[in-house]
């Protein structure tokens, strides 16, 4: 008994085909390549008997033919949209995972006393119109159907726009804004797009928290100048600044004692860039994650300060500005209770651990109980052809959600 | 008496106006806008009854009319040729320097017992062929001139090529390739390019040696990751790796003991470059010069042992390249005693100080007594369009040189 392995495999490859990557997947929101795999989605479900409904933001719903859809529901769900040369299993593993279980329970026959559903989040990405979780955020009303009007993609096609011209009858619902009570429970399977899970060689993770993010774009100003004819003492080095910054977020993370923080410049753009000259302008990023609010505000402080002090102690000019915000989620303690106790049953090794990548779930725990079970990625690659889990442990993932699914949804053990 | 600051001035803002450039000034060698600036040089000189002669390389030569080509000269020269939106002083003060010593010769009167001559180096900068020097390189036999008609501009049009379309009627001479013992004396007047002179408030430096230079192109190659989901102690960063080499190339750099050593990282292309993505593949530049070949060697050593160790304590690949290599050039001692000379009889202020760029004169000091002269730079700046220098002190080091020349001249005090 339990998941199928070849189903969630079948499943997986073949979402993988609707694609316009010529490496790896690549699958942009509202594209003929993303409805194609929601459809195929809705073909899977169709087949025990759901029924599919895209809200006016964009989401796609499945529920049993006939199941009231004023009630709160327990739902699985994920994305299936993907960044160009993408992976295979970001957000697909998870609305697979959704899938699987509705077989699982219509293999079980009995009717449930909490409706159960798929849903499949718009623009998870933000790789077509520019905002991550914008699907999951305008289903809790933090992004309006006016704020996703403006949103506009690289060719300039509005987001409300390209959905209206993919045919989908979107259909404006009462609920197609949820509000706390709307929701019974959420749960999500994800690759772990980390080293973790595969260092510590264990198949699960459950989450505990989303991680905060505070991003910053600072720009250093000092003077460009010819490399050989300018001694040392004479220089105002924009790079070396840079430098020195970026090893300071790096020690300030590693010397975290939660041992949670993780901070990185992953963007660096300097001026003239040649190699007989003194930099003179250099911008870079600073990204800085902790589950822990305390800590990020702390480590936040910590980094800033000393990136004002190295421009200051080499003479110029530091423009700092912040370009992400958004504070720790904690996900629910109940279903992560629910998750442990499972696999404990089951016999299945676990971790709990925090997540440092957004997600879906962090949006729908503004108004429910929401969690998120990892599982393993390979080498710790995502985001890239090379993106893989070894389907076993995605099904075996996915017998965990089920008990827990089974439990919430009032079917008794 | 003494040279004029207006002809000087004059000949200064003229050539300045033959220019390419929307902002400041450029002159790509062989342009249009390049002959036109030797014309006004030939011009100037042909007034005081000078020939021209242009090499089979495309360095102009300027002697006065009737005079034996064959015997050894006392030269005075530099180039025309300038950086896109570079300064109008970047090698036209040399140039105009030596007008203005023939000038000087002139109103003197006397028969020089050593043929005078003003030079005008080709293709200096490497702004239009990509070869730095290849004027006063091919005109001591260090690039031939089938290395020559290899060149190629960026629209592959041959150096070579765009010398013959450009009318000149260069010939091949006896001594278009010369030898030692075919110089009396080079000198040059150059600005400085940097800030010694101008924090020191000297108006004069005496350049000993042109310093020797080790250019290294070097990538690390580590594993690109998810920014938030991946914990400190599992990266393999290649942006803070380099970060660390920059910190030390500077700190080597700093820590000479002569203080003659500069060391720059002035490139650095990051890959892929995103805030949210801790970098896979990091390309730098490292460029060390001293004038001291020992120091030179010593240095880059230390620094590509810090090079490697820091990609082996990470745990990544290093590739090391070495892009440029020349050594230290030391300047005609005799000349330098004789300008330092004439400066304390004048009661001029000066500084002997090394040159950390490259010039024309390291080429000729392969083959004869060779030296430069250095006036300030304004804030440092050059090859740029805010590249400036009072017209005062170009006069005065016009002065000084002149004084050398005429006893190198055989003419007597």
């Amino acid at each position: 008994m339990g998941a199928s392995l070849e189903r969630i495999r079948r499943d997986i490859e073949t979402i993988a085909c609707f694609s316009s990557s010529r490496r790896g997947t690549g699958r942009l929101t509202f594209t003929l390549e993303y409805w194609a795999a929601v459809d195929y989605v809705a073909d899977q479900l169709a087949a025990i008997g759901y029924e599919r409904r895209t809200t006016i933001h964009g989401n796609t719903r499945f529920r049993a033919r006939g199941a009231d859809w004023d009630l709160p529901a327990v739902i699985v769900g994920s994305h299936l949209d993907a960044v160009p040369d993408g992976g295979r299993f970001d957000g697909v593993a998870g609305v697979v995972a959704g899938v699987e279980i509705a077989r699982l329970l219509a293999e079980r026959g009995d009717a449930t006393a909490r409706p159960y559903e798929v849903v499949v989040f718009a623009e998870e990405e933000g790789a077509r119109f520019g905002r991550v979780l914008a699907g999951s955020k305008a289903m809790v009303g933090v992004l309006t159907l006016e704020a996703l009007a403006e949103m506009k993609d690289s060719s300039g096609v509005g987001y409300l726009e390209a959905l209206g011209s993919s045919g989908e009858k979107a259909a404006a619902e009462p609920h197609d804004v949820l509000e706390p009570g709307d929701i019974a429970a959420y749960f999500e399977l994800h690759i772990e797009q980390s080293l973790v899970l595969e260092s510590a060689r264990v198949p699960i993770g459950i989450v505990q928290a989303v991680t905060g993010i505070r991003q910053y774009s600072i720009s250093y100003e000092g003077t460009a100048n010819h490399a050989g004819a300018t001694p040392m003492h004479l220089r105002s080095d924009s790079l070396a600044a840079a430098a020195e910054a970026i090893l300071s977020v790096e020690k300030h993370a590693a010397g975290s004692v939660a041992g949670t923080t993780v901070g990185t410049v992953g963007r660096i753009v300097n001026d003239p860039n040649a190699a007989n000259v003194i930099s003179g302008r250099t911008e870079y990023s600073i990204d800085l994650r902790d589950t822990d609010v305390g800590a990020l505000v702390e480590f936040s402080e910590a980094t800033l300060a000393s990136v004002r002090e190295i421009a200051e102690r080499r003479g110029m000019r530091a423009d700092v500005q912040m370009t992400t915000a958004s504070d720790a989620v904690v996900l629910s303690p109940r279903l992560r209770q629910s998750l442990a106790d499972v696999a404990a049953r089951l016999g299945v090794d676990y971790l709990e651990m925090p997540s440092g990548a957004a997600h879906d779930a962090q949006e729908i725990a503004r108004i429910a109980d929401a969690v998120m079970l990892f599982v393993p990625s390979i080498g710790g690659r995502s985001h890239c052809p090379e993106e893989d889990t070894p389907y076993e442990t995605v099904a075996l993932g996915v017998d965990v959600i089920f008990e827990a699914v089974v439990q919430e949804c009032g079917l008794g053990a």
